[in-house]
């Protein structure tokens, strides 16, 4: 067979079931052997942005490593601000890079250029083909890369070794495990926890912001008298009866210093240690409190779930029994809209097993802080801080779970970079609901230009931060994707508005002009999910 | 002054007048600088695409650097594509790149990553900023290096060096002159021309495109009984009364063989050795009879225009009267569109000094062909290959240009890659008509399967090369970026439409719906520009 049959044979093997592909005359052999090869579904995107983010999205949801597939290294480059967020989200993408056939490498065709360069800051591993008969055998080393690193790896395939016979299907080993925990470690924290000098805050994140880990770490935490929080921008976060209600590690690094006051100690479970979103003036890039001791149980590839689960047990916590938590009532959106009513709204209609996809921006806090009185579901965010990441996850994650209804709760300047996600959404169907806050401005760099102590910033300032005149009509937009559409200006109209697209299959969008903001900052509104 | 502020100054006496802008946190101190220093004006695209597409088009037209100003590694990612593009036009791009603080920068905060390796693939120089008061320095000679090489230059600025004070705007040095070719040279290649040992092809490229270039290169051509053939894609060439008209090189290798077919001698003059654009089995990468001598008067760095006009007093051929080219009567455009009947709509309607900005890939080498029947214009293409390049391009060409009509004939699925241009076009008022040659399909790709042996293509093929289901309503994704559009489906209503958006100033969008396509290969129809 090709060495392109024989990578998507092996990657069948392996378990993918999806390529995300935006593909080029270099890819062609792999074109032609999705019809040859079954078992591995291709779903086209119409730029890059909408591929990578979509494989992260489905990667994230399914556990399975998702594949791309991009022509050349301006295709991987379009991609490479959504493989940056997969690349802190620590999502296992799989990068198929078309590269011109081996012996018009030199030519330096226009096209050309350094892929492995590209791929580099966002990859885990990067590797190219040898022949066809190599083919599926490197394919085998990217996706165990992909899954030891927890990281997207990257295989530049040239034209000649996927459209060459003499390929054959490798064999898969089994996936690497996460490397484990020295038990030693456990002790000593365990050690830590129980001595009670000062209190603890246990930071989860990564893989065990499951219903079962918070629990887990509710309990330690109710034993031990600490307190369990989550890390800000969580790859996925799970919500529902049963588990505990959590605080975020905050946007702001003066909000972050607060939180953590009165705290001896920060236990990190697959978390990293909080690090200021941007460097600000006169504030540390650690905003944590002088005397916390931070101390680290898991990092963010070993596996913390298991560590978790042995130091419920060392501590004495794995029977704890956790108070009910009554699932509250959720505030009444009314009026005209703000962050605030919007993530009522959404939490009002919210279908059972939802997957929410988080990229509101400065609209965005608003929705986990009172996520708690929502049906189960879980919450996916933006890692990176790559804008662009929501539609083309939310789309990723429809495709992973057609049975679980997505809603996309999504900025407007970030909803510009990668729209054309809608398109693949329309087109395969998804049950996509999308609404977008539209405050036609950049509000968090007006929040960022006040912080700078610029109140009243000057016409090239405004201009800067403003997305209006003319205001998108996201409307439009979407039916010209082939999404339908409608727009709300108040409370009552934005449920209603989600109760139908909740009712109806296939994609909505719902663009939700948010009233005129107040230039004083609320406590949490202007806070970045 | 800021750091930000002297850079801005020092940008300003560089003889920067625009610089394209999607800024974040970290570009918060250029942001105010825009306010604080007169003289660079700001445009904001909702993309980065858009924004490092639009300064190649700016600079293309005025021969001065544009400055792009981008947000940390994913900022410059989305913007690599049309930087690639920018590399292969020889353009002088100035970008700035925001960086975290540089005490922030070990804190590897969420968006940091390796700004360098991401800008080395697609720039001619790399740097970073030093401190505040060498900020300017730095800018000079980024400044310096991207007319030195003509390419790209990256200035990575860290936003302490930015918000800090101590800035001092630097002096800027004359621009570097192109390196001159050796007499000796030319005198070599006058020889060869002189001695008519075999027919000499002049191949055209870079900035010898202009009126005047063709002209002196068709007065060698006739002296020595030669032809005048220019590069496949050219950032920029002129065409109009008295320019002859010329042959562009193919875009597929065997067509490539077929034009050099006959000839002796190939003479480059600010061009490339012709390559093929992809590997294709059985094909060389040079494409060239093996009977064809390659020689370079001068590469696409050098002053090729100086060389041309020196070869052309040492020939003997200075004053060589040309035959008055009379301009031929273009086709009248009838009935369901085609790619030819729409460039023949383009050329009948096309005023005066137009700008055609060709991305039209499948629909793109019809106009090219029938060009000689427009009045005076200049035409700029896809250099690098990289999709998505038209409408950036086309509205950093009309901001350059306020006063020339920009024509943007558009392939659809490259349209797709940056549509968001549109906002800017609307934003700025730009003269711009974007004529969007739908057929829903990436055509190219369809050609690129039948090279490959591939008649009927499978599902899974089919599905990956087509656009439709749904198609695109690029009529309603225009009014939603705020640009008024309308469809049409004939040559008659084409030219009408374009009278229309010709007489109103401000963008238009025109959805020509192109017939049926057959599926046997019509010479020439299917070629990419």
């Amino acid at each position: 067979m090709k060495g392109s049959e024989s990578l998507l044979a092996t990657a069948k093997t392996a378990g993918v079931q999806v390529c995300f592909a935006n593909p080029g005359t270099t890819e062609i052999p792999l074109v032609e052997a999705f019809d040859q090869v079954d078992g591995v579904r291709a779903v086209l995107a119409l730029s890059e942005g909408v591929v990578t983010g979509a494989a992260d999205g489905h990667a994230r949801m399914t556990g399975v490593p998702a594949m791309t597939l991009l022509h050349l290294g301006p295709g991987l480059a379009n991609g490479l601000a959504n493989l940056h967020n997969a690349r802190r989200a620590r999502t296992p993408v799989l990068n198929v890079i078309g590269e011109h056939a081996t012996w018009h490498q030199p030519a330096d065709a226009p096209l050309a250029s350094d892929i492995e360069l590209l791929a580099r800051p966002v990859s885990g591993w990067v590797g190219r083909t040898s022949s066809a008969a190599a083919a599926a055998t490197e394919f085998v080393e990217a996706h165990q890369a992909a899954l030891r690193h927890r990281l997207p790896a990257t295989l530049i395939a040239a034209a000649d070794h996927m459209w060459s016979q003499g390929g054959e299907p490798a064999d898969v080993p089994a996936a690497p495990a996460r490397p484990a925990v020295a038990d030693q470690r456990i002790a000593e924290i365990a050690k830590l926890l129980n001595a009670g000098r000062g209190r603890s805050a246990l930071l989860l994140g990564g893989h065990t912001l499951t219903a079962d880990g918070i629990r887990t770490a509710a309990r330690i935490a109710a034993r031990v008298g600490g307190e369990v929080f989550v890390e800000r921008s969580p790859a996925r976060i799970e919500r529902g009866p049963g588990v505990p209600p959590v605080r975020s590690v905050p946007y702001f690094p003066e909000d972050v210093m607060r939180v953590f006051d009165g705290f001896s100690h920060l236990v990190l479970i697959g978390a990293r240690t909080p690090v200021a979103f941007f460097g600000y003036r006169g504030m540390p890039s650690y905003p944590l409190p002088n005397r916390l001791e931070v101390h680290e149980l898991a990092d963010a590839n070993q596996d913390a779930v298991e560590a978790l689960r042995t130091l419920a047990e060392v501590t004495g916590s794995a029977a704890v029994e956790l108070p009910r938590a009554e699932r509250p009532q959720g505030p009444t959106p009314k009026g005209p809209l703000s962050a605030a009513s919007i993530a009522a709204a959404i939490v009002l209609t919210q279908p059972d097993q939802a997957i929410v996809v988080n990229e509101g921006v400065s609209s965005g806090a608003a929705y986990p802080a009172i996520a708690a009185a929502a049906p189960p579901h879980c919450e996916l965010t933006n890692t990176g801080g790559a804008i662009g990441m929501g539609m083309p996850v939310a789309t990723g994650a429809a495709v992973a779970c057609p049975d679980r209804p997505v809603i996309n709760l999504q900025a407007d300047g970030s909803a510009a970079y990668t729209v054309q996600a809608l398109w693949t959404q329309a087109r395969e169907g998804l049950d996509v609901t999308t609404v977008i806050c539209a405050n036609s401005r950049y509000q968090i760099l007006e929040a960022e230009l006040r912080r700078a102590g610029i109140e009243q910033p000057g016409e090239a300032a405004a201009n800067l931060t403003s997305l209006g005149s003319p205001t998108v009509d996201w409307t439009a937009v979407a039916r010209g994707f082939g999404v339908p559409a409608n727009r709300v200006t108040t409370g009552e109209e934005l449920v209603e508005a989600l109760r139908r697209a909740h009712a109806e299959p296939g994609p909505h969008l719902i663009e939700a002009i948010l009233g005129t903001p107040t230039k004083q900052r609320v406590k949490g509104a202007l806070e970045p999910n």
